[in-house]
């Protein structure tokens, strides 16, 4: 029997181990043009924690007592696309379960960049496409700008700050305790601030950036946010990816240097990564070719088993990982 | 004697009348090059809060007891400079004074446009063009488009109104109190939100654009900025323009809806005009000829007598302008 995770009961702030529920699933047979895969590895984002609220947005919410959705990599074990032959291995969004029936226009081939399947929940996946065209496209950012990210330990951020690095720029990455922050330095950042020094950001900002930043990449929202609008530089771009910040405490965000927005001619642009998909072929390129040259180093926070699904995602709320978070099964 | 009004002290919050002192001014001969003009009409901006703060932005702060700077028009009464002859009326920055003496090269002649000449401190002036090239180069407003606009009875906000309409796109504007609800709704809006009348704006929004907005041009912040990002569709553009609402209180910005950003893809630009003065000759045909045709209404709170300076600008933080505020001397 194919087992899967359900939201059991929408959260109210931070999601409980008690809002999510196991699930037994029947056994389906294929119809025509279905795929059966056996998931290897699952992904956990923060941006799950807003399909979990019954709020209509750019993904629909979870429905309750069903499998949830999400990033997935696995092997095909049963066919009836001829395009897609089992023993292919594919990417696609029947997350949260051991086992996924779908239609085979709905998974993805894992293209062969001569890397590990769980990179394409990761660096070569959402999180680093995420990176890629918000850097790139978004904030426009060019050889010669300083950037700052937050949440530099984490997926998306640990891939801002090395793709930054690659392409010539000046970064600074903010990162929660002194072994995440060593690990930021590790992957080539200029400066790392530690969030939980005490120091407030304005301040600790202001002695890493002497001279303003041109970009931010924000994943965090709050306190991070006042800091970068503080010390932009003119004509600095803002890529708003997420605010984890918020996602939980629902309180709303206090910003006490806004209005510098004006005087600076500042940007900021709020994006979801699906509106670069059709630029997935040049991602894949210069991406690709980066990973296999060791340009960039990749790190993963593993969890084993479906049953530490929910231990996974909650770990993403509390800075529980390095890298990209995943579950092995 | 010609007579200036100084900054006497810095404000803390609201400016008072004791911050300001007047300064009698010795006559200078005039330098090669120069023209004495005896001024006609003042402009008072909210911009100028900012000036008086000890704070580097995009304009210099005020020098405590030297005469202020700021919009005025007026007719050169002695001359030095063969290009600007005795009897030309014209338009510069030495305003707050009933008589300035400029290098010719740091004036503008009025062109010849058939309009009253302190139009060119409203509409055909600095906010005029902020609220052409604010609504439709950074906002990039196009007919269909639904446009809220915040402080829609003031100078910038009466015009983005009615060039929003000229242009073919639905407006809602906001001002506050139903005397100036009701000029706004006179100048075309499509509907007016009353910000004095108590219902919260985020509802009150909800039923002026019940299918959300693609533009907000924000004169406010605060709480209008935060009930835009509320009902912004995907793909909305903010052009930030000012915020009256925290340029005295000093207070942070506390904004509930701000996450919305990323899923609809929001653009926030701020900006300030002078980036678009390159465009100037495009505003002056096109803005020109709207006047002419009686398309845009002019209108104008005036103050007579130097004297009346401060009131005129202490007057923009409460309220007391319908349309552009000038003081006539």
């Amino acid at each position: 029997m194919a087992r899967a995770w359900s939201l059991h009961s929408r959260p109210e702030g931070m999601p409980k181990h008690t809002d999510f529920a196991m699930i037994d699933v029947a056994p389906a047979a294929l119809g025509d043009g279905e795929v059966r895969i056996a998931n290897r590895w699952l992904s956990v984002d923060p941006y799950m924690r807003g399909r979990m609220n019954d709020v209509k947005s750019y993904v629909p919410p979870f429905a309750l007592g069903e499998p949830m959705q999400g990033g997935a990599v696995g092997e095909v074990i049963e066919s009836r696309a001829d395009a897609v032959p089992v023993g292919t291995w594919v990417q696609h969004m029947g997350g949260w379960r051991d086992e996924a029936v779908m239609p085979a226009a709905q998974v993805q081939r894992l293209p062969d960049l001569g890397v590990d399947p769980q990179a394409f929940l990761g660096q070569l996946g959402m999180p680093g496409m995420t990176a890629y065209f918000g850097l790139l496209a978004v904030a426009e950012a060019k050889a010669g700008d300083t950037v700052f990210v937050s949440a530099a330990a984490g997926a998306v951020g640990s891939t801002v700050v090395q793709i930054a690095k690659a392409k010539d720029m000046t970064v600074i990455g903010s990162a929660g305790g002194a072994d995440k922050c060593d690990w930021v330095r590790s992957l080539g950042a200029d400066a790392v601030i530690d969030y939980k020094a005490g120091e407030p950001l304005v301040k600790a900002l202001a002695a890493a950036a002497p001279k303003g930043i041109d970009v931010y990449f924000d994943n965090v929202g709050g306190d991070h946010l006042d800091a970068a609008l503080a010390h932009a530089r003119p004509n600095a771009r803002f890529a708003i990816c997420g605010m984890i910040d918020v996602y939980n405490s629902g309180e709303p965000t206090k910003l006490r240097y806004l209005a510098r927005l004006i005087g600076n001619r500042v940007r900021m642009q709020g994006f979801i990564v699906s509106d670069h998909m059709a630029r997935a072929a040049e991602f894949y390129d210069d991406m690709g070719a980066m990973l296999k040259a060791g340009t960039l180093k990749r790190e993963e926070t593993v969890h084993d088993g479906l049953e530490a699904m929910p231990d996974a995602f909650l770990g993403l709320f509390t800075g529980g990982n390095k890298g990209k978070m995943l579950v092995r099964l």
